[in-house]
């Protein structure tokens, strides 16, 4: 296996070469030169977000398919991007690959996954690194534009918390995969199993929100953990019935943990003024995404659980910590 | 350890803290927000690059300080910003971390190297991931801003090769840290070892060649090839007169091999119209660095070297191989 090959293999699905100009809009020079280089949209503000998945930590080679893994890796940096309001442009990729035997498969193999989901939405690879590594490891840093880029710290004592996608679901997927969970039904099972595999980023929910919701974040590492971030970025706290949360049965008959520690969501959660919830709610379910208030900012620190008007223990693990 | 500890400890250096605005020009949100916000400049174009260091391939710790490691990963990545002549601006940063005793002290000290580069040349770290990992690994996305950025493929026959920086310096030192070189003098074995550990982009001499320099690309995988990339992007050939490289005594001493295929020299190669050398020599040394004519760009295929007026081989490893 040689550098040049693999690169060749990887690039294939995405329909480029090394020493060919790519032929995408805003891209003067891309992958096969030493720099890529593109022409960022005057008055956007450019919006980055770095994202990796490790072998043996974010996923395993016997319930994921390269192309899963492509996929997923793309996914979660697009998912970012969606929470900020930004419309995607272009990604770097840096692959660390452990040498073997079907080294070049795996590299086009996760290409092929990356390509079709960077396709859907109009994502360029504009450029990379390979080096070898003890496990293989892709690294995408994702560039978005966007007029009024939302963060985290926009929430208020009294916006509402809305959410949409469904929580839950690849914590299920995950288990189910290792064999730790007692098989649902099969239509459950399989939404679990893709939702674990192939997250889909809410890009079009995240441009519906537009200006309406005031912050946001993407459920990567958990509910009540990213929940959390806007709290602190907003210096306040927030309240959540857990009975609103868009969860599916089959979580819900497995343990509510999954929707709210779980991770891998990449669900949205959005503050936004009361006046505006229905309208949020109406926007993102146009866009063709669940959506549920859950909750509201409040004054103070700290999320608190409610169920049946009833308070409710946190779980004690509020989500992923990626060095525990 | 965990997670958002660690974050602060690698943000700690660079005077930024989670959740706390960076101050610097043209960033409206940094880390600790899910995505980094900023403002490009109107009329320039984004130059943009990712480099990956990876423990036990590109750096073992029995010869690298943290913050050797932190410096070099920066370093690799605004080099190419420097053959494209783009101006640094920001960096993103993807950290594998191998969980152990003293992973925050590691992290914190990659960082300090980091830092104290990325204050030289005004590029702000803007964002970043966490993950636990096998190796550590440092992946560094670099963006740049160039009215006109320089690829590989701007070369025609007739073109002078000018080098700028010196060929074989990092090469030696990795073998005197390794034990295989006798030690030559010992500012030799000094500026040797630095040159392993530290190396300088070279962004004044590649912002200085401005224009003049029609193709450029930076030595990272070996003299030979990465000339050998301007080579088939330009689609012509090389002739290199091996006596006119810039190259220290105690390299040729040991073996010219290591300046023509050693690699991580970060030096550029510019290509060059024959009436414009003189003019780019004496702006490359204004800007500080060494500078020297090697050669020039050919019809056909391939790199001849030269010796004295005679035909010289090619080493058979003509550079870095990362999957090799």
């Amino acid at each position: 296996m040689d550098e040049l090959g693999l690169i060749d293999d990887f690039l294939g699905p995405f329909g480029l070469r090394r020493n060919a100009r790519s032929r995408a809009a805003g891209v003067l020079a891309g992958p096969g030169d030493d720099c890529a280089v593109v022409r960022a949209s005057p008055r956007r503000k450019l919006v980055l977000k770095v994202d990796e998945l490790v072998e043996g930590v974010h996923f395993d080679w016997r319930w994921f398919t390269p192309e899963d893994v492509g996929h997923k890796a793309l996914a979660a940096a697009l998912s970012d991007l969606a929470a900020a309001c930004a419309v995607p442009r272009w990604f770097l990729c840096a692959l660390g690959v452990h040498p073997g035997a079907d080294a070049s498969g795996i590299a086009r193999g996760i290409a092929r996954g990356m390509a079709a989901l960077a396709r859907r939405h109009r994502c360029v690879l504009v450029g990379g690194n390979v080096t070898r590594a003890a496990a293989w490891s892709i690294s995408v840093s994702a560039l978005g534009e966007a007029e009024h880029p939302r963060g985290r710290g926009g929430a208020r004592p009294g916006d509402a918390i809305v959410v949409t996608g469904v929580l839950g679901r690849a914590a299920l997927g995950l288990r189910l995969l290792r064999g730790h969970a007692a098989a649902p039904a099969s239509r459950a099972v399989a939404a679990a199993i893709r939702a674990q595999r192939r997250p889909e980023p809410l890009l079009a929910a995240g441009l519906a929100a537009g200006t309406l919701a005031t912050a946001a974040v993407d459920v990567s590492d958990g509910f009540l953990r990213d929940l959390g971030h806007i709290c602190a970025a907003s210096q306040c706290g927030a309240e959540v019935d857990v009975r609103t949360l868009p969860v599916d049965g089959a979580v819900r008959a497995a343990t509510l943990e999954l929707a709210l520690s779980g991770g891998e969501d990449y669900a949205l959660v959005f503050a936004v003024r009361r006046r505006n919830v229905a309208r949020l709610l109406s926007r993102l379910r146009q866009s063709g995404a669940r959506a549920a208030e859950v909750g509201r900012f409040v004054r103070g620190r700290g999320i608190r659980l409610s169920e049946h008007g009833r308070p409710r223990a946190l779980p004690r693990r509020l989500g992923w910590d990626h060095l525990a």
